[in-house]
Protein backbone atom coordinates (compact mmCIF):
# COMPACT_ATOMS: atom_id res chain seq x y z
CA UNK A 1 0.00 0.00 0.00
CA UNK A 2 3.03 2.12 0.75
CA UNK A 3 5.00 2.61 -2.29
CA UNK A 4 6.71 5.87 -0.17
CA UNK A 5 8.68 3.09 1.88
CA UNK A 6 10.98 2.32 -0.74
CA UNK A 7 12.30 5.80 -1.71
CA UNK A 8 14.93 7.92 0.51
CA UNK A 9 14.32 9.61 3.55
CA UNK A 10 14.60 13.49 3.13
CA UNK A 11 15.38 16.30 5.38
CA UNK A 12 14.83 19.65 4.87
CA UNK A 13 15.95 22.85 6.84
CA UNK A 14 14.83 26.00 6.10
CA UNK A 15 11.52 26.51 5.90
CA UNK A 16 11.30 30.59 3.82
CA UNK A 17 9.55 31.62 1.23
CA UNK A 18 11.63 29.42 -1.04
CA UNK A 19 12.16 26.72 0.84
CA UNK A 20 8.69 25.30 2.07
CA UNK A 21 7.77 25.17 -1.35
CA UNK A 22 10.22 23.14 -2.54
CA UNK A 23 9.57 21.01 0.86
CA UNK A 24 6.01 20.60 -0.51
CA UNK A 25 6.94 19.62 -3.45
CA UNK A 26 8.90 16.48 -2.24
CA UNK A 27 6.78 15.88 -0.10
CA UNK A 28 3.88 15.90 -2.50
CA UNK A 29 5.95 13.05 -4.46
CA UNK A 30 5.67 10.90 -1.55
CA UNK A 31 8.99 10.93 0.05
CA UNK A 32 9.21 10.35 3.75
CA UNK A 33 10.15 14.36 4.69
CA UNK A 34 12.11 15.23 8.05
CA UNK A 35 11.72 19.15 8.69
CA UNK A 36 13.98 21.26 10.94
CA UNK A 37 13.65 25.19 10.82
CA UNK A 38 15.19 28.13 13.37
CA UNK A 39 11.75 29.37 13.91
CA UNK A 40 9.29 26.23 15.01
CA UNK A 41 6.39 27.84 14.13
CA UNK A 42 7.16 27.41 10.47
CA UNK A 43 7.21 23.70 10.62
CA UNK A 44 3.67 23.60 11.45
CA UNK A 45 2.16 23.10 8.36
CA UNK A 46 4.46 20.11 7.14
CA UNK A 47 4.20 18.52 10.63
CA UNK A 48 0.33 18.60 10.35
CA UNK A 49 0.16 16.80 6.88
CA UNK A 50 2.94 13.93 8.10
CA UNK A 51 6.14 15.23 8.44
CA UNK A 52 8.73 14.26 10.73
CA UNK A 53 9.57 17.29 13.14
CA UNK A 54 13.54 17.16 14.53
CA UNK A 55 15.13 19.24 16.96
CA UNK A 56 18.58 19.84 15.36
CA UNK A 57 20.29 20.10 12.16
CA UNK A 58 21.93 16.91 13.64
CA UNK A 59 18.87 15.07 14.86
CA UNK A 60 17.74 15.66 11.24
CA UNK A 61 20.83 14.39 9.83
CA UNK A 62 20.83 11.14 12.00
CA UNK A 63 17.62 10.62 10.83
CA UNK A 64 17.42 11.47 6.68
CA UNK A 65 19.37 9.74 3.40
CA UNK A 66 19.88 12.57 1.50
CA UNK A 67 19.25 16.27 3.74
CA UNK A 68 18.97 19.53 2.02
CA UNK A 69 19.60 22.87 3.33
CA UNK A 70 17.83 26.29 2.23
CA UNK A 71 18.99 28.97 4.79
CA UNK A 72 20.06 32.57 4.67
CA UNK A 73 23.07 33.26 4.35
CA UNK A 74 26.94 31.82 4.34
CA UNK A 75 27.52 32.13 7.84
CA UNK A 76 23.94 30.00 8.43
CA UNK A 77 25.09 27.23 6.44
CA UNK A 78 28.69 27.13 7.92
CA UNK A 79 26.67 26.89 11.62
CA UNK A 80 24.54 23.66 10.04
CA UNK A 81 27.37 21.82 8.60
CA UNK A 82 30.36 21.98 11.01
CA UNK A 83 28.43 22.81 14.58
CA UNK A 84 28.73 20.07 16.86
CA UNK A 85 25.35 19.19 16.12
CA UNK A 86 25.56 19.73 13.07
CA UNK A 87 25.10 17.94 9.76
CA UNK A 88 28.63 16.43 8.59
CA UNK A 89 29.80 15.47 12.90
CA UNK A 90 25.94 13.68 12.57
CA UNK A 91 24.84 12.63 9.78
CA UNK A 92 25.31 8.59 8.87
CA UNK A 93 27.97 7.34 6.35
CA UNK A 94 26.39 7.54 2.79
CA UNK A 95 24.33 10.31 3.57
CA UNK A 96 24.43 13.04 0.15
CA UNK A 97 24.34 16.61 1.81
CA UNK A 98 22.45 19.18 -0.96
CA UNK A 99 22.80 23.06 -0.06
CA UNK A 100 20.58 24.86 -2.19
CA UNK A 101 20.86 28.28 -0.36
CA UNK A 102 23.01 31.00 -2.22
CA UNK A 103 26.02 30.66 -0.31
CA UNK A 104 29.87 31.28 -0.91
CA UNK A 105 31.42 28.88 -3.93
CA UNK A 106 34.62 28.30 -1.43
CA UNK A 107 32.66 27.39 1.69
CA UNK A 108 30.90 24.69 -0.73
CA UNK A 109 34.24 23.26 -1.21
CA UNK A 110 35.27 23.14 2.23
CA UNK A 111 32.03 21.41 2.88
CA UNK A 112 32.28 19.01 0.08
CA UNK A 113 35.78 18.03 1.59
CA UNK A 114 34.76 17.79 4.88
CA UNK A 115 31.65 15.63 3.95
CA UNK A 116 34.20 13.03 1.87
CA UNK A 117 36.44 13.31 4.92
CA UNK A 118 33.63 11.70 6.85
CA UNK A 119 32.28 9.21 4.61
CA UNK A 120 29.33 11.50 3.61
CA UNK A 121 28.62 13.68 -0.05
CA UNK A 122 27.96 17.20 -0.36
CA UNK A 123 26.73 18.83 -2.97
CA UNK A 124 25.80 22.73 -3.74
CA UNK A 125 22.74 23.36 -5.76
CA UNK A 126 21.56 26.93 -5.65
CA UNK A 127 18.37 27.37 -7.57
CA UNK A 128 16.92 30.16 -9.19
CA UNK A 129 13.33 30.87 -10.88
CA UNK A 130 12.01 32.49 -7.67
CA UNK A 131 8.77 31.74 -5.50
CA UNK A 132 7.08 30.78 -8.45
CA UNK A 133 9.56 28.30 -10.09
CA UNK A 134 9.71 26.57 -6.80
CA UNK A 135 5.88 26.29 -6.30
CA UNK A 136 5.88 25.15 -9.81
CA UNK A 137 8.43 22.69 -9.80
CA UNK A 138 10.38 24.80 -12.55
CA UNK A 139 13.14 26.33 -10.86
CA UNK A 140 16.56 26.01 -12.42
CA UNK A 141 19.32 24.25 -10.42
CA UNK A 142 22.71 25.14 -10.49
CA UNK A 143 24.94 21.89 -9.74
CA UNK A 144 28.26 21.53 -7.96
CA UNK A 145 29.31 17.82 -7.20
CA UNK A 146 30.90 14.82 -8.46
CA UNK A 147 28.54 13.24 -11.08
CA UNK A 148 27.90 9.77 -9.20
CA UNK A 149 26.92 12.03 -6.04
CA UNK A 150 24.30 14.13 -8.65
CA UNK A 151 23.02 10.60 -9.92
CA UNK A 152 21.92 9.26 -6.65
CA UNK A 153 19.69 12.80 -5.77
CA UNK A 154 18.62 13.54 -9.32
CA UNK A 155 14.97 11.49 -8.48
CA UNK A 156 14.57 14.13 -5.83
CA UNK A 157 15.93 17.35 -7.09
CA UNK A 158 13.52 16.48 -10.39
CA UNK A 159 10.57 17.32 -7.96
CA UNK A 160 12.29 20.95 -7.70
CA UNK A 161 13.01 22.13 -11.39
CA UNK A 162 13.46 20.30 -14.81
CA UNK A 163 16.39 22.41 -15.67
CA UNK A 164 19.18 20.76 -13.66
CA UNK A 165 22.51 21.45 -15.01
CA UNK A 166 25.67 20.55 -13.66
CA UNK A 167 28.57 22.90 -13.95
CA UNK A 168 31.53 20.28 -12.29
CA UNK A 169 32.96 19.96 -8.95
CA UNK A 170 31.78 21.31 -5.34
CA UNK A 171 31.69 24.86 -5.88
CA UNK A 172 30.46 25.13 -9.39
CA UNK A 173 27.02 24.98 -8.72
CA UNK A 174 27.90 28.37 -6.35
CA UNK A 175 29.91 30.36 -9.17
CA UNK A 176 27.45 30.05 -11.59
CA UNK A 177 24.38 30.88 -8.79
CA UNK A 178 26.72 34.34 -8.27
CA UNK A 179 26.93 34.69 -12.36
CA UNK A 180 23.15 34.48 -12.35
CA UNK A 181 23.01 37.20 -9.41
CA UNK A 182 25.17 39.87 -10.87
CA UNK A 183 23.19 39.77 -14.04
CA UNK A 184 20.35 40.39 -12.26
CA UNK A 185 21.71 43.02 -10.07
CA UNK A 186 22.65 45.15 -13.58
CA UNK A 187 19.57 44.09 -15.19
CA UNK A 188 17.15 45.01 -12.46
CA UNK A 189 19.38 48.94 -12.41
CA UNK A 190 18.75 48.28 -16.33
CA UNK A 191 14.90 47.77 -16.10
CA UNK A 192 14.26 50.59 -13.51
CA UNK A 193 16.62 53.30 -15.67
CA UNK A 194 14.08 52.64 -18.45
CA UNK A 195 10.90 52.67 -17.06
CA UNK A 196 12.10 56.26 -14.61
CA UNK A 197 12.80 57.58 -18.14
CA UNK A 198 9.75 56.11 -19.64
CA UNK A 199 7.65 58.30 -16.45
CA UNK A 200 10.12 61.43 -16.72
CA UNK A 201 9.22 61.83 -20.38
CA UNK A 202 5.49 61.39 -19.24
CA UNK A 203 5.43 58.59 -21.84
CA UNK A 204 2.72 55.55 -20.40
CA UNK A 205 4.47 53.02 -19.12
CA UNK A 206 2.79 50.09 -20.19
CA UNK A 207 2.66 51.27 -23.38
CA UNK A 208 5.91 51.18 -23.39
CA UNK A 209 6.63 47.58 -22.24
CA UNK A 210 4.45 46.24 -24.90
CA UNK A 211 6.99 48.25 -27.45
CA UNK A 212 9.83 47.15 -25.69
CA UNK A 213 9.63 43.54 -23.95
CA UNK A 214 9.42 41.72 -27.06
CA UNK A 215 12.75 43.67 -28.58
CA UNK A 216 16.09 42.81 -27.82
CA UNK A 217 15.05 44.78 -24.62
CA UNK A 218 12.91 41.79 -23.22
CA UNK A 219 13.70 39.19 -20.72
CA UNK A 220 12.43 37.63 -17.68
CA UNK A 221 12.87 40.90 -15.10
CA UNK A 222 11.55 43.33 -17.67
CA UNK A 223 8.79 41.25 -18.50
CA UNK A 224 7.57 39.82 -14.86
CA UNK A 225 8.81 42.59 -13.04
CA UNK A 226 8.50 45.85 -15.72
CA UNK A 227 4.22 45.28 -14.94
CA UNK A 228 4.49 45.31 -11.17
CA UNK A 229 7.27 48.82 -11.04
CA UNK A 230 4.28 50.12 -13.31
CA UNK A 231 1.59 49.02 -11.03
CA UNK A 232 3.20 50.42 -7.76
CA UNK A 233 3.41 46.41 -6.37
CA UNK A 234 6.83 46.40 -4.52
CA UNK A 235 5.58 43.17 -2.96
CA UNK A 236 8.91 40.72 -2.50
CA UNK A 237 9.07 37.64 -5.09
CA UNK A 238 12.43 38.08 -3.95
CA UNK A 239 13.62 40.47 -1.14
CA UNK A 240 16.22 43.06 -1.68
CA UNK A 241 18.03 42.20 1.87
CA UNK A 242 18.50 38.73 -0.12
CA UNK A 243 19.65 40.54 -3.41
CA UNK A 244 21.69 42.36 -1.32
CA UNK A 245 23.09 39.21 0.57
CA UNK A 246 23.69 37.83 -2.56
CA UNK A 247 25.44 40.78 -4.28
CA UNK A 248 28.18 41.01 -1.24
CA UNK A 249 29.13 37.11 -1.96
CA UNK A 250 29.76 37.94 -5.58
CA UNK A 251 31.86 40.86 -4.81
CA UNK A 252 34.12 39.50 -2.68
CA UNK A 253 34.16 36.56 -4.63
CA UNK A 254 34.90 38.58 -7.69
CA UNK A 255 37.49 40.63 -5.87
CA UNK A 256 39.30 37.46 -4.90
CA UNK A 257 39.36 36.17 -8.34
CA UNK A 258 40.51 39.64 -9.62
CA UNK A 259 37.72 40.20 -11.51
CA UNK A 260 36.91 44.13 -11.32
CA UNK A 261 32.60 44.90 -12.10
CA UNK A 262 31.37 48.01 -12.08
CA UNK A 263 28.10 47.35 -12.74
CA UNK A 264 28.14 44.77 -9.73
CA UNK A 265 29.49 47.56 -7.73
CA UNK A 266 27.17 50.25 -8.65
CA UNK A 267 23.82 48.20 -8.21
CA UNK A 268 25.00 46.83 -4.69
CA UNK A 269 25.61 50.94 -3.74
CA UNK A 270 21.77 51.01 -4.99
CA UNK A 271 20.34 48.31 -3.50
CA UNK A 272 22.22 48.70 0.00
CA UNK A 273 21.12 52.22 0.08
CA UNK A 274 17.33 50.75 -0.22
CA UNK A 275 17.90 48.40 2.20
CA UNK A 276 19.28 50.57 4.69
CA UNK A 277 16.54 52.55 4.19
CA UNK A 278 14.33 49.85 5.57
CA UNK A 279 12.78 48.32 2.48
CA UNK A 280 14.92 45.20 2.64
CA UNK A 281 11.91 43.29 2.66
CA UNK A 282 10.24 44.69 -0.79
CA UNK A 283 11.07 42.78 -3.64
CA UNK A 284 13.88 43.80 -5.99
CA UNK A 285 11.69 45.91 -8.35
CA UNK A 286 11.00 48.03 -5.61
CA UNK A 287 14.62 49.54 -7.10
CA UNK A 288 12.41 52.12 -8.84
CA UNK A 289 12.71 53.34 -5.60
CA UNK A 290 15.65 55.45 -5.63
CA UNK A 291 14.40 56.62 -8.97
CA UNK A 292 11.63 58.06 -8.19
CA UNK A 293 11.38 61.84 -5.70
CA UNK B 1 -1.19 43.25 -64.65
CA UNK B 2 0.37 45.84 -62.07
CA UNK B 3 -1.42 45.69 -58.86
CA UNK B 4 1.87 48.13 -57.56
CA UNK B 5 0.07 51.06 -59.58
CA UNK B 6 -2.47 51.59 -56.94
CA UNK B 7 0.09 51.98 -54.05
CA UNK B 8 1.77 54.96 -52.73
CA UNK B 9 5.20 55.83 -54.23
CA UNK B 10 7.71 54.86 -51.15
CA UNK B 11 10.96 56.95 -51.00
CA UNK B 12 14.16 55.67 -48.91
CA UNK B 13 16.60 57.70 -47.71
CA UNK B 14 19.77 56.21 -45.76
CA UNK B 15 20.67 52.19 -46.92
CA UNK B 16 22.86 51.17 -44.08
CA UNK B 17 22.84 47.43 -42.19
CA UNK B 18 19.54 48.58 -41.47
CA UNK B 19 18.23 50.67 -43.91
CA UNK B 20 19.06 48.22 -46.66
CA UNK B 21 17.06 45.35 -45.20
CA UNK B 22 13.91 47.88 -44.41
CA UNK B 23 13.82 49.17 -47.90
CA UNK B 24 14.18 45.69 -49.70
CA UNK B 25 11.23 44.18 -47.72
CA UNK B 26 8.99 47.48 -49.02
CA UNK B 27 10.99 46.39 -52.39
CA UNK B 28 9.56 43.21 -51.94
CA UNK B 29 6.11 43.91 -51.13
CA UNK B 30 5.49 45.38 -54.41
CA UNK B 31 5.94 49.21 -53.41
CA UNK B 32 7.15 51.81 -55.94
CA UNK B 33 10.30 52.51 -54.32
CA UNK B 34 12.74 56.08 -54.70
CA UNK B 35 16.29 55.11 -52.98
CA UNK B 36 18.76 58.29 -52.10
CA UNK B 37 22.14 57.43 -49.93
CA UNK B 38 25.06 59.71 -49.05
CA UNK B 39 27.39 57.02 -50.32
CA UNK B 40 25.19 56.25 -53.93
CA UNK B 41 27.07 52.97 -54.37
CA UNK B 42 24.89 51.76 -51.46
CA UNK B 43 21.87 52.33 -54.00
CA UNK B 44 23.06 50.54 -56.24
CA UNK B 45 21.51 46.84 -56.11
CA UNK B 46 18.36 48.08 -55.56
CA UNK B 47 18.62 50.19 -58.78
CA UNK B 48 19.55 47.32 -60.50
CA UNK B 49 16.45 45.67 -58.93
CA UNK B 50 14.27 48.88 -60.41
CA UNK B 51 14.11 51.18 -57.63
CA UNK B 52 14.82 54.35 -59.14
CA UNK B 53 17.51 56.27 -57.57
CA UNK B 54 16.76 60.36 -56.57
CA UNK B 55 19.93 62.78 -56.09
CA UNK B 56 19.12 64.78 -53.45
CA UNK B 57 16.62 64.37 -50.14
CA UNK B 58 14.39 66.99 -51.91
CA UNK B 59 14.10 65.35 -55.42
CA UNK B 60 12.92 62.40 -53.79
CA UNK B 61 10.40 63.69 -51.56
CA UNK B 62 8.97 65.79 -54.74
CA UNK B 63 8.45 62.19 -56.26
CA UNK B 64 6.94 60.30 -53.24
CA UNK B 65 3.97 60.14 -51.33
CA UNK B 66 5.69 58.46 -48.22
CA UNK B 67 9.46 58.92 -47.45
CA UNK B 68 11.47 57.03 -44.71
CA UNK B 69 14.22 58.36 -43.51
CA UNK B 70 17.07 55.89 -41.57
CA UNK B 71 19.99 57.50 -41.09
CA UNK B 72 22.53 57.90 -38.65
CA UNK B 73 22.45 60.80 -36.24
CA UNK B 74 20.29 63.70 -34.79
CA UNK B 75 22.55 66.11 -37.27
CA UNK B 76 21.90 63.93 -40.36
CA UNK B 77 18.22 63.65 -39.37
CA UNK B 78 18.22 67.76 -38.85
CA UNK B 79 19.87 68.59 -41.75
CA UNK B 80 17.65 66.12 -44.16
CA UNK B 81 14.09 67.96 -42.66
CA UNK B 82 15.24 71.46 -43.12
CA UNK B 83 17.59 71.80 -45.45
CA UNK B 84 16.82 74.01 -48.74
CA UNK B 85 16.74 71.00 -50.45
CA UNK B 86 15.28 69.07 -47.77
CA UNK B 87 12.16 66.78 -47.45
CA UNK B 88 10.45 69.81 -44.92
CA UNK B 89 10.88 72.23 -47.97
CA UNK B 90 10.45 69.73 -50.82
CA UNK B 91 7.20 67.20 -50.37
CA UNK B 92 4.58 68.08 -51.71
CA UNK B 93 1.40 68.82 -49.27
CA UNK B 94 -0.55 65.42 -48.23
CA UNK B 95 3.58 63.59 -48.23
CA UNK B 96 3.98 62.00 -44.96
CA UNK B 97 7.50 62.00 -43.34
CA UNK B 98 8.87 59.02 -40.98
CA UNK B 99 11.60 58.94 -39.46
CA UNK B 100 13.32 55.62 -38.52
CA UNK B 101 16.42 57.10 -37.36
CA UNK B 102 16.83 56.70 -33.61
CA UNK B 103 17.23 60.36 -33.10
CA UNK B 104 16.27 63.33 -29.93
CA UNK B 105 12.81 63.83 -29.25
CA UNK B 106 12.71 67.21 -28.88
CA UNK B 107 13.88 67.21 -32.68
CA UNK B 108 10.77 64.69 -33.76
CA UNK B 109 8.19 67.25 -32.09
CA UNK B 110 10.29 70.13 -34.21
CA UNK B 111 9.99 68.34 -37.26
CA UNK B 112 6.46 67.36 -37.34
CA UNK B 113 5.54 70.76 -36.19
CA UNK B 114 6.69 72.20 -39.12
CA UNK B 115 5.56 69.46 -41.23
CA UNK B 116 2.14 70.58 -39.92
CA UNK B 117 3.15 74.04 -41.04
CA UNK B 118 3.86 73.16 -44.49
CA UNK B 119 0.89 70.77 -44.76
CA UNK B 120 2.91 67.06 -44.56
CA UNK B 121 2.95 65.08 -41.52
CA UNK B 122 5.62 63.84 -39.93
CA UNK B 123 5.58 60.61 -37.80
CA UNK B 124 8.90 59.28 -35.74
CA UNK B 125 8.98 55.91 -35.31
CA UNK B 126 12.33 54.61 -34.69
CA UNK B 127 12.98 50.28 -34.43
CA UNK B 128 14.22 47.66 -32.29
CA UNK B 129 15.03 44.31 -33.41
CA UNK B 130 18.54 44.44 -35.24
CA UNK B 131 19.44 43.54 -38.47
CA UNK B 132 17.84 40.19 -38.02
CA UNK B 133 14.64 41.91 -37.26
CA UNK B 134 14.50 43.97 -40.60
CA UNK B 135 15.38 41.46 -42.68
CA UNK B 136 12.83 39.26 -41.40
CA UNK B 137 9.91 42.06 -40.63
CA UNK B 138 10.37 41.52 -37.34
CA UNK B 139 10.98 44.78 -36.17
CA UNK B 140 9.40 46.54 -33.42
CA UNK B 141 8.10 49.66 -33.95
CA UNK B 142 7.92 52.61 -31.35
CA UNK B 143 5.35 55.31 -33.55
CA UNK B 144 5.08 58.95 -32.15
CA UNK B 145 2.58 60.43 -34.57
CA UNK B 146 -1.16 61.39 -34.79
CA UNK B 147 -3.20 58.16 -35.08
CA UNK B 148 -5.05 59.06 -38.49
CA UNK B 149 -1.22 59.55 -39.95
CA UNK B 150 -0.28 56.65 -38.53
CA UNK B 151 -3.28 54.60 -40.00
CA UNK B 152 -2.21 56.27 -43.37
CA UNK B 153 1.14 54.77 -43.37
CA UNK B 154 0.41 51.24 -41.56
CA UNK B 155 0.10 48.96 -44.10
CA UNK B 156 3.80 49.99 -45.09
CA UNK B 157 5.07 49.93 -41.69
CA UNK B 158 3.72 46.39 -41.92
CA UNK B 159 6.47 45.25 -44.00
CA UNK B 160 9.06 45.91 -41.48
CA UNK B 161 7.15 44.97 -37.88
CA UNK B 162 4.32 43.08 -36.95
CA UNK B 163 5.15 44.68 -33.41
CA UNK B 164 3.61 48.68 -33.94
CA UNK B 165 2.82 50.36 -31.43
CA UNK B 166 2.04 54.18 -31.63
CA UNK B 167 2.96 55.34 -27.85
CA UNK B 168 1.78 59.20 -28.35
CA UNK B 169 2.37 62.42 -30.33
CA UNK B 170 5.51 63.43 -31.80
CA UNK B 171 8.24 62.58 -30.24
CA UNK B 172 7.15 59.79 -28.04
CA UNK B 173 8.40 57.11 -30.48
CA UNK B 174 11.76 58.73 -29.89
CA UNK B 175 11.52 58.92 -26.18
CA UNK B 176 10.36 54.88 -26.21
CA UNK B 177 13.69 54.07 -27.96
CA UNK B 178 15.56 55.54 -25.71
CA UNK B 179 14.19 53.51 -22.92
CA UNK B 180 14.79 51.08 -24.78
CA UNK B 181 18.55 52.08 -25.48
CA UNK B 182 18.42 52.42 -21.87
CA UNK B 183 17.20 49.01 -20.71
CA UNK B 184 19.43 47.30 -23.75
CA UNK B 185 22.87 49.83 -22.14
CA UNK B 186 22.56 48.05 -18.49
CA UNK B 187 21.55 44.80 -20.02
CA UNK B 188 24.93 44.16 -21.44
CA UNK B 189 26.71 45.29 -18.79
CA UNK B 190 25.05 42.81 -16.90
CA UNK B 191 25.99 40.16 -19.52
CA UNK B 192 29.25 40.76 -19.76
CA UNK B 193 29.94 41.36 -15.96
CA UNK B 194 28.19 37.49 -15.44
CA UNK B 195 30.08 35.94 -18.19
CA UNK B 196 33.12 37.80 -17.36
CA UNK B 197 32.95 36.45 -13.18
CA UNK B 198 32.07 33.21 -15.17
CA UNK B 199 35.28 32.75 -17.25
CA UNK B 200 37.33 33.90 -14.18
CA UNK B 201 35.82 31.66 -11.87
CA UNK B 202 37.35 28.83 -14.21
CA UNK B 203 33.62 27.79 -15.42
CA UNK B 204 32.48 26.52 -18.83
CA UNK B 205 30.38 29.68 -20.25
CA UNK B 206 28.67 27.56 -22.51
CA UNK B 207 27.04 25.58 -19.39
CA UNK B 208 26.26 28.34 -17.47
CA UNK B 209 24.53 30.02 -20.01
CA UNK B 210 22.53 26.63 -19.81
CA UNK B 211 22.18 27.07 -16.60
CA UNK B 212 21.29 30.39 -16.29
CA UNK B 213 19.19 31.52 -19.75
CA UNK B 214 15.79 30.17 -19.11
CA UNK B 215 15.57 31.71 -15.76
CA UNK B 216 15.29 34.81 -14.03
CA UNK B 217 18.63 36.27 -15.60
CA UNK B 218 17.19 35.15 -19.02
CA UNK B 219 16.19 37.55 -21.51
CA UNK B 220 17.29 38.17 -25.80
CA UNK B 221 20.46 39.76 -24.82
CA UNK B 222 22.27 37.19 -22.37
CA UNK B 223 20.54 34.45 -25.02
CA UNK B 224 21.62 35.83 -28.06
CA UNK B 225 24.43 37.67 -27.47
CA UNK B 226 25.71 35.47 -24.48
CA UNK B 227 26.74 32.86 -26.95
CA UNK B 228 28.72 35.05 -29.53
CA UNK B 229 30.53 36.50 -26.01
CA UNK B 230 31.46 32.85 -24.93
CA UNK B 231 32.79 32.24 -28.93
CA UNK B 232 34.92 35.06 -29.13
CA UNK B 233 32.68 37.06 -32.31
CA UNK B 234 32.51 40.39 -31.91
CA UNK B 235 31.34 40.63 -35.38
CA UNK B 236 28.18 43.61 -35.46
CA UNK B 237 24.30 43.14 -35.21
CA UNK B 238 24.26 47.03 -33.85
CA UNK B 239 27.85 48.58 -33.98
CA UNK B 240 29.34 50.11 -30.60
CA UNK B 241 29.53 53.51 -32.49
CA UNK B 242 25.96 53.61 -32.92
CA UNK B 243 25.12 52.67 -29.30
CA UNK B 244 27.55 55.46 -27.75
CA UNK B 245 25.35 57.83 -29.80
CA UNK B 246 22.24 56.67 -28.71
CA UNK B 247 23.23 56.29 -25.16
CA UNK B 248 24.59 60.05 -25.85
CA UNK B 249 21.54 61.27 -26.96
CA UNK B 250 19.74 59.27 -23.88
CA UNK B 251 21.92 61.26 -21.61
CA UNK B 252 20.84 64.21 -22.56
CA UNK B 253 17.61 63.92 -22.64
CA UNK B 254 17.35 62.60 -19.07
CA UNK B 255 19.29 65.39 -18.22
CA UNK B 256 17.02 67.51 -19.21
CA UNK B 257 13.83 65.65 -17.58
CA UNK B 258 15.83 65.72 -14.29
CA UNK B 259 16.22 61.83 -14.06
CA UNK B 260 19.72 61.12 -12.78
CA UNK B 261 20.13 57.62 -14.36
CA UNK B 262 24.10 56.20 -12.93
CA UNK B 263 23.54 52.83 -15.10
CA UNK B 264 23.37 54.70 -18.16
CA UNK B 265 26.19 56.80 -17.33
CA UNK B 266 28.00 53.35 -16.37
CA UNK B 267 27.55 51.60 -19.39
CA UNK B 268 28.45 55.11 -21.51
CA UNK B 269 31.56 55.75 -20.01
CA UNK B 270 33.16 52.12 -20.22
CA UNK B 271 31.49 52.23 -23.90
CA UNK B 272 32.93 55.01 -25.11
CA UNK B 273 36.48 54.24 -23.84
CA UNK B 274 35.77 50.81 -26.26
CA UNK B 275 34.83 53.14 -29.11
CA UNK B 276 37.79 55.64 -28.26
CA UNK B 277 40.17 52.53 -28.64
CA UNK B 278 39.39 51.48 -31.96
CA UNK B 279 36.21 48.82 -31.32
CA UNK B 280 32.80 51.01 -32.58
CA UNK B 281 32.49 48.82 -35.51
CA UNK B 282 32.45 45.87 -33.53
CA UNK B 283 29.29 44.77 -32.00
CA UNK B 284 27.91 45.54 -28.39
CA UNK B 285 28.70 42.40 -27.42
CA UNK B 286 32.17 43.30 -27.48
CA UNK B 287 31.36 45.54 -24.16
CA UNK B 288 32.81 41.88 -23.23
CA UNK B 289 36.53 43.40 -23.67
CA UNK B 290 36.15 45.73 -20.75
CA UNK B 291 36.48 42.78 -18.55
CA UNK B 292 39.60 40.79 -20.31
CA UNK B 293 43.25 41.91 -20.25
Amino acid sequence: MNQATSLPVVGFIGLGIMGSAMAQRIAAAGYPLHVHTRSAEKAQPFVAAGAHWQASPGALARACDIVITMVGTPVDVAALYFGADGLLAQARPGTILIDMTTSSPRLAERIAAAAEAAGLQAIDAPVSGGDIGARDGRLSIMVGAAESALEQVAPVLQCLGKQIVRQGGPGTGQHTKLCNQIVIASTMVAVCEGLAYARRAGLDMSTVLASIGGGAAGGFLLNNLGPKIVNGDRSAGFFIEHIVKDMGIAGSEANELGAELPGLALAYRLYRELAESGYGREGTQALSRYYED
